[in-house]
């Protein structure tokens, strides 16, 4: 039932990937030019408007199915003291999604979007992946699949988070994997850990880099080597939004190192993605940066969930406000330069 | 008819303000420590929440009326060729105001704001400041007493914006006069000169700041001296806002050099006012550091109108939406660090 039945196949998918609707695209940016504003100074919200209309094939782009995908997993790597929240919150926090309680359910409904939660066998922790791989490869595929499989080709705009207890090691990991460095360069307080747990999620890092090596150097594998089941599932969700030209709103440091992959595959392999935002977790910024992923904001946040992608479909909302709503100089008889 | 008449009695009510209620500030912050996220892990939306609860007196504030006002002025220093636009596009864009199709009419919108656009003598321009007094202190007093009148004691929160051709070239005048520096310190392409014209602007601030030199030591007649009845109308808002605790979103560069001499007068002026952004007009950065106000963002937006104030509240309703909505750890049964 799988989308993708080995490495190779889901290789090849990100391979053939497709652009943005040039067409779509130019006649937004025609429009933009001639409504009532000096030109450009809606700044980065004329940009939006431009780039969803090229992702949605349609100049006047439109906002009526957004989508919010949180995938959840559980690491084996939390046995090593990575967190400051003990493993089990992992579950509890998908109940607590469940239940309506959690910061994501109040922000999806700000947002005007919908919630789904996909958690990704919650009960069986990946692999310690300091001394072997996080997952196998049919496990791997099958996370990507369910990612894949979570994004309903009729979506406007797909908003992507996470929730899962270790993870922010895990993203250090991928992210040292693909960029270099090492795991002081790439890991971050997460939940709230002290000095000492900081210190030991840069040597779990260190110690995943030595262990698999050079079989780290394929950006695919990285993912199911030292990743995780909701990384990989990101991965895959991305990856269907590309092909069904669907535009992304990226969320934390997890989240963009769960994307990553893809831009090392494909230079353009993020171009339908926007950073929402830029977490206080240590290595992200780094990571946009390699990504040349210019952040919506930066409001100090560290929560996952796809709280801070759903922040910013509203401001999204507002750009295509403006660009389907105003007057152009000629309606409203306005004099121009 | 109007709140102030005369320079002494307005100064006296910028000395009277009153600060945020810290009992409903601190209720809101034990009720933040509750909530099923790690501590802090929502940066700036907690602080945002914490500081409407304090400013409304409410633990748990609201957003049910949400105020825009956009105050319209006409500048005789226009005859200098300080904008990229003709004058008589400040009138047209009230019209285009009231008719719906600027930009802010969308924002507004899409903010589930309440719109109010407020002329004033805009068939009138102010005289140019480089020979003489931009505004009468009548003229002045009865502009300030406009924007103090146009906020009503019920709003939840007041955002703040201007239209006026030629009004960055006031605002760079004001701010020079307030924080020291040059006019090349200060101009910037407003809706966009090119360097001529930045050099002609930045020559008018100049002589501006040589022909009133020590008048300008007073903050509040340098809004006369070299402001604007828009700029003047701000003031009175923000001034207004402060006395019925009314947390308020500033926009951009004008809109903040208007509301600035409340901090030249009293320390915590402006302490009940957010920046929404950071506009791309050269001297916003600046002038916000001189403040120490951080903007919630930086979309290289420079169109006015209360266009960035707006953006923001769904930001803030999004705040408001997890402080209010979320369930405590208690509740959801989801274990502490």
């Amino acid at each position: 039932m799988n989308h993708f039945s080995s490495i190779d196949q889901l290789r090849a998918a990100c391979r053939e990937l497709g652009g943005p609707d040039a067409r779509a695209a130019d006649a937004a940016s025609s429009r933009q030019s001639v409504l009532t504003k000096p030109q450009g100074s809606l700044g980065r919200l004329e940009d939006i408007a431009i780039n969803l209309a090229g992702w949605q094939g349609r100049a006047i782009p439109k906002l009526d199915q957004v989508s919010v995908v949180v995938f959840a997993g559980s690491h084996g790597i939390t046995a090593q003291g990575v967190s400051a929240y003990p493993a089990e919150v992992t579950a509890q926090m998908v109940a607590n999604f469940a239940a309506g309680g959690a910061a994501i359910n109040q922000l999806a409904r700000a947002a005007g979007a919908e919630l789904k939660v996909v958690p990704l066998e919650v009960e069986r922790p990946t692999a310690d992946f300091t001394g072997g791989a996080a997952m196998s490869e049919s496990e791997f595929l099958r996370a990507v699949s369910t990612g894949y499989g979570s994004v309903s080709p009729d979506t406007d705009l797909l908003c992507l988070g996470e929730m899962g207890i270790g993870n922010t090691t895990a993203a250090a990991a991928v992210a040292a994997a693909l960029f270099g460095g090492r795991g002081v360069d790439w890991v971050g307080r997460g939940t709230g850990v002290d000095d000492t747990g900081l210190a030991r999620k840069a040597a779990v890092v260190d110690a995943a880099l030595a262990f698999h090596g050079a079989r780290l150097d394929d950006p695919l594998r990285v993912l199911a080597l030292v990743g995780g089941r909701e990384l990989a599932a990101i991965f895959g969700a991305v990856l269907a939004a590309r092909h069904h030209r669907i535009p992304v709103l990226l969320d934390g440091f997890v989240c963009t190192a769960a994307a990553a992959p893809l831009a090392k595959i494909a230079p353009d392999g993020l171009a339908h993605a926007i950073a929402a935002h830029v977490s206080a977790e240590a290595g992200h910024r780094a990571l946009l940066a390699r990504l040349a992923l210019t952040p919506l904001f930066d409001f100090n946040m560290r929560l996952g969930e796809a709280s801070g992608a759903c922040l910013a479909v509203n401001i999204l909302r507002s750009a295509l406000a403006c660009h389907s709503g105003m007057a152009s100089f000629a309606e409203a008889g306005v004099s121009e330069k």
